[in-house]
């Protein structure tokens, strides 16, 4: 069978884990019946050998496989990997969900995406990036006694993303300890309002609203210090035309929603100012991971 | 010139200070020229001389029109008031939008709904009562740079309200002094996700989504425990069926939303169980404030 698996981007700004969407760039994991098990390793990722001797994809898998069949079969398992890792791009819940769906499929048993969802809950304990991995679109999440609980919302194809990766990353952990534990009521409306706002915006289809709306008080400043040219790649997305322009997850990446006739525009402005820096044009996804050989 | 303004339910739960909703209960107030100031209240507040003495319509209807046209004319305004005052069903917002946009009509200048919410504003700083009485319908309200931008969603009628309102009131003033000044960050999540949801499922009609995007915990304990009765109408209204029930605004009335095929039950369940309180069933508002006879 193969797999393909979604990367996303998660918070987009004030939704602090429980917004997120799908772009088309995918990991594809190819697992077959085999007499020992091996791992094949293409794409990103590829020069690492830990990603060979402690594959946490593999891992799940094989947790996930044995719980449903009651043995341990093995597998031969080929990764194409695209997502960037460490990136904010959503490399982690792409392996979990990838590994969790696959391990039903090879089991043999049907599962619903809520369920592979849920599952996935086990492994990533906020939804913002394993809920838009499983069902692609803009999704709204919560997570209500220890369960999932989606609404997602297509998108057309008159969006793209120009996505600015940066050569380095920046830790989620690290990043997580920079923030407070606590917010100021002003804040929390802050934020609490423009999520409710965002959600609205992209339920209704009213770009407009987005600029506004994604405007966050509570993680991104604090993250971005870390990487101090992540405010000019805002500042010349948003000059250029970008609906919304929002650190990717905890970062390092940079998501920057467009009209898909000024991809091309954005995508110049930012790549000239940041050499260093990969700058891609991506289509959204709407499908969240998909089987496309059983 | 005759103007009427819904009442409004605010906050619903999780959407503190900027998710909102209108009711069609509606203040009227008729508005002519006179050779002498004069006040006739009928309705709610009709016993209450400070009404006419100090009222707060009549105040900020002469502030606006004053400055719309630079003179001081002179009207007779009576009042037929039906949103019951300091029960946390916009009593105030109905008081500020209507002066506001009945001072425009009177000046004889066009003011777009946009304008006189932003006008609202001044006279309440949080725009979640204030939007829905200008916009009608569902409403998810920001603030940015002083002005307030809001997503409306119209409401059909499948959905009925069924109100209850208590004999006594809490105070806005006093309930605001009773939360804390910081949210740890688990809450803020716990809002926060629930309020995108909740704007979500309105825009997308997944009713079935409004109970748990409901749920907060921000606010509505703490104000609750003055008036404890509050979480048994609760309980009953959601074990007879209604799809969300939150404290409407700071309180003391109750917000439940029902399918208007069950309005009459839940009804029937909350009276019994509470007779010392009105319990009614209006319709929803998707219109706002309208002028009725200019």
């Amino acid at each position: 069978m193969k797999i393909k698996i979604p990367a996303t981007s998660a918070n987009l700004g004030p939704g602090f884990d429980c917004l997120g969407l799908a772009i088309a760039l995918y990991n594809e994991v190819s697992i077959k019946p085999s007499t020992y098990q091996s791992i094949s390793v293409k794409g990103e990722g590829e020069e690492n050998v830990k990603l060979k001797k402690n594959n946490i994809f593999v891992s799940i898998f094989y947790d996930v496989y044995q719980e449903l069949v009651g043995k341990k079969d093995l597998f031969r398992f080929e990764f194409h990997n695209k997502i960037p890792f460490s990136r904010g791009m959503g490399s982690s819940s792409a392996v979990i969900v990838g590994a969790i769906a696959s391990a039903y499929e090879m089991a043999g048993v049907k599962a619903s995406r809520e369920i592979i969802l849920n599952k996935a809950l086990i492994y990533e304990t906020h939804p913002d990036n394993i809920a838009p991995a499983v069902y692609g679109g803009f999704t709204s999440s919560i997570v209500e006694h220890g369960k999932v609980k989606t609404l997602k919302k297509e998108l057309g194809t008159s969006l793209k993303v120009v996505m600015v990766i940066p050569d380095r990353p920046m830790s989620t952990a690290h990043s997580r300890t920079l923030l407070p534990k606590s917010y100021m009521m002003k804040n929390v409306v802050y934020n609490l309002s423009r999520a409710s706002l965002l959600s609205a915006a992209f339920f209704s289809e009213n770009w407009e609203y987005l600029r506004a709306a994604s405007k966050d008080c509570m993680h991104e400043h604090r993250r971005m210090k870390q990487m101090r040219e992540l405010f000019d790649v805002r500042e010349i997305a948003l000059k250029h035309g970008a609906l919304m322009s929002t650190l990717s997850g905890s970062g390092s990446s940079f998501f920057n929603l467009v009209k898909a006739e000024e991809a091309q525009k954005v995508k110049e402005a930012l790549q000239k100012s940041f050499e260093m820096f990969r700058v891609e044009i991506f289509e959204l996804d709407n499908d969240g991971f998909q089987i496309v050989k059983s």
